[in-house]
């Protein structure tokens, strides 16, 4: 059985140029939302929120500023970066079904959150823990996720009427695709290549 | 297919006192591992690192530290809170078979991580998301993984000599274990509730 968890671990990709745009099953949606919603969080505080966009205009607003940080972006770069860059999508915020940002509420639970004390991040690594859950789910269900990190937090927040107290996390592009890819986008752009399992191993000491 | 991923994602727990000590079958931690190292990182970055401590010395030096820090956290608790934190385990550091330490290293794939200029944090998120395969991995291989977070990560990076660029996220016991709960001991010890999906979902805007 364990066989299955690891072909859709090792099959998720960050997807930005497959998707459809095609609609999603019924209840399918919401079982990837549970699949999320049941991640572990510190001191059960559960301090996400899920916002499901599907308004052109929203995510019209927010693929433009995505695009104006990608420039942001790649005038830090010159020569071979600057070539690798120019080829690589960043994006499928248009062409996916839909979107969901994911929020933290640092409140949520408090104040005394059992496990947060000595380490004030444990809240915002619950969310991410939460996402996994999402993105494993999606894929399980032959969805692709991809997650767009090209914008000010700043921006999100006001394009969505997201309250001061609460940080937004990510920004997931979901829905049906072509296919996923084999070898991650930036491995096959040449961007970068992935590293041996040896290399991140230690044992009992760093 | 999907049906197996979810009964995964919904059958793991954070585990404190059902460890058992038992090793692990061979090969079993290589695929827990091969799993973590899977998940998707900004820009390609995998800014993780594992190490893997099984030196019942270093397990012990922790084990005090992390129960000074409970006595930290208890004292800011009266009344029902500190009734109910008394009877909660927050740890299985000496009873699992051994513990891993996921780090994040945030100058790994630099200067330019594409992804990670408009969000710091964006490397950290990858970490997590590592995290999150490890445990639903470790599940399916019928192990407990509790993750550890009563302690100051400076105590940590010295204990495990760990360099001062590179941030301790996790703390996670690992091992067989007797059974897994049905129901989170928090929520099982009346310390907080799970919350209806739906109180975090939103439509379009927060």
């Amino acid at each position: 059985m364990s066989g299955l968890l690891y072909d859709v671990i090792h099959r998720r990709r960050d997807v930005r140029g497959e998707f459809t745009g095609e609609p999603l099953a019924d209840g399918v949606l919401e079982k990837v939302l549970t699949a999320a919603h049941a991640a572990p969080s510190v001191g059960l505080s559960q301090p996400w929120d899920f916002v499901v966009i599907r308004d052109r205009a929203v995510r019209a607003d927010f693929h433009r500023h995505v695009h104006e940080e990608r420039e942001v972006f790649a005038s830090t770069l010159t020569g071979e970066a600057a070539e690798k860059f120019a080829r690589i999508k960043i994006d499928g915020i248009l062409e996916s079904t839909l979107s969901i940002v994911v929020t933290y509420d640092p409140e949520r639970g408090g104040p005394a959150v059992l496990g947060r004390h000595a380490i004030a991040d444990a809240g915002l690594y619950s969310v991410c823990l939460a996402v996994q859950n999402l993105w494993l789910a999606a894929t399980a269900e032959e969805l692709g996720v991809g997650w767009v990190s090209f914008y000010r937090e700043e921006f999100l927040r006001k394009l969505l009427g997201i309250p001061e107290r609460i940080r937004p996390v990510a920004w997931l592009c979901l829905g049906p695709v072509s296919r996923l890819q084999d070898v991650p986008d930036l491995e096959r752009h040449g961007w970068r290549e992935r590293r041996p399992l040896a290399a991140a191993l230690h044992q009992d000491r760093w």
